[in-house]
């Protein structure tokens, strides 16, 4: 057993020719994951996949497994946000905020009923913590960025002044997670199209 | 291993005393799987706390705890919904979608960050399409309210005729979802809360 707090403080310092092939082992043992499953993959399934030993392996992951699904849950939790790029980053006109919802749609129709980083984070039984910071973290980001956007709205005249940009940020982004969450049960895009339409109507005014 | 279909198909016909018994059995099971967990519950334990025979309990749900579970599932789905009542059913005034909105709230600030219908749907391992069942009859119906309110406050006048009651239903229910998602993953009741006042507000107009 490791303890929640070891995952972190283990890695080791790297160089940038380190931080190159720990990202490789990263996006490779992601790829093994959504392909084959968390649970039936094993280290040395992802040191076959990333031509690594099981040296390096544990070089760059000394507390093994589980710092690795860590690893990948939080590479999986970036690539959430990167599939939203480069819209989600400048929402400054109606055309970028349109643009944004249909990258947002397309990314969860691609994706369907799986969710690769839902899968991870429960993997990470170990260290529960750990799984809600990658979570927490990541919807941080993405209601800022909405919220970002709002705010550039507003300041141009776009939005009204009277909508508060940090509640609707967290209105729209609420909507979102629970259309994804209701594509997960029901196989139907339905409810995050209308949490997108609806909220970014509500913007317009 | 029963099949999924066999859930329902070996239900026996009660009289109403039987249906009286049985549901006293369902209450009993939701109120130990809330208590101990779901997976540190056994039927003898169900027995034990409904002070019913083993084969009383057979006789009810032949199929055994995967049957149980299914029935406890939709008792657990059934009461998400009537949590929300006399309000859910009757959204037919300002006032009322108020009292709602505190309603969803309080009842999901008392749940927390568990799920007792999550945990059931998620150990209905042997019958996916009965978790799946129990889940998009709940958001149906949960729909179904919310857009016949939205209906009857626009025939009132009180919501735009313009406002399309299917689709912003869908919204208000995603934003809820997600509410209560980002709520289990962060212990946080904001997003709940700004997806119901950012959702009521654009209603009103």
């Amino acid at each position: 057993m490791c303890d929640p707090g070891s995952v972190q403080s283990r890695t080791p310092k790297l160089t940038a020719k380190g931080r190159a092939t720990r990202e490789r082992i990263v996006a490779g043992a992601a790829a093994e994951f959504r392909a084959r499953g968390v649970v039936a993959t094993t280290l040395d399934d992802i040191c076959r996949a990333t031509a690594t030993s099981k040296s390096q392996l544990f070089h760059y992951f000394p507390d093994g497994r589980e710092q690795l699904l860590h690893a990948v849950a939080q590479h999986e939790a970036d690539r959430v946000l990167l599939d939203q790029e480069p819209f989600l980053s400048d929402l400054t006109s109606w055309a970028a905020w349109d643009a944004w919802r249909d990258a947002v749609v397309a990314r969860y129709r691609e994706q369907g009923t799986s969710c690769p980083l839902g899968v991870l984070t429960t993997s990470l039984t170990r260290s529960t913590p750990a799984s809600q910071e990658v979570t927490a973290r990541l919807l941080e980001q993405w209601q800022r960025k909405i919220t970002d956007g709002i705010v550039a709205m507003r300041e141009q005249g776009a939005i009204a002044a009277d909508v508060e940009p940090e509640q609707t940020g967290a209105a729209l982004l609420a909507g979102i997670q629970g259309g994804v969450s209701i594509l997960m049960q029901t196989g139907r895009l339905t409810h995050l199209e209308a949490a997108l339409d609806v909220g970014i109507a509500a913007l317009r005014g």
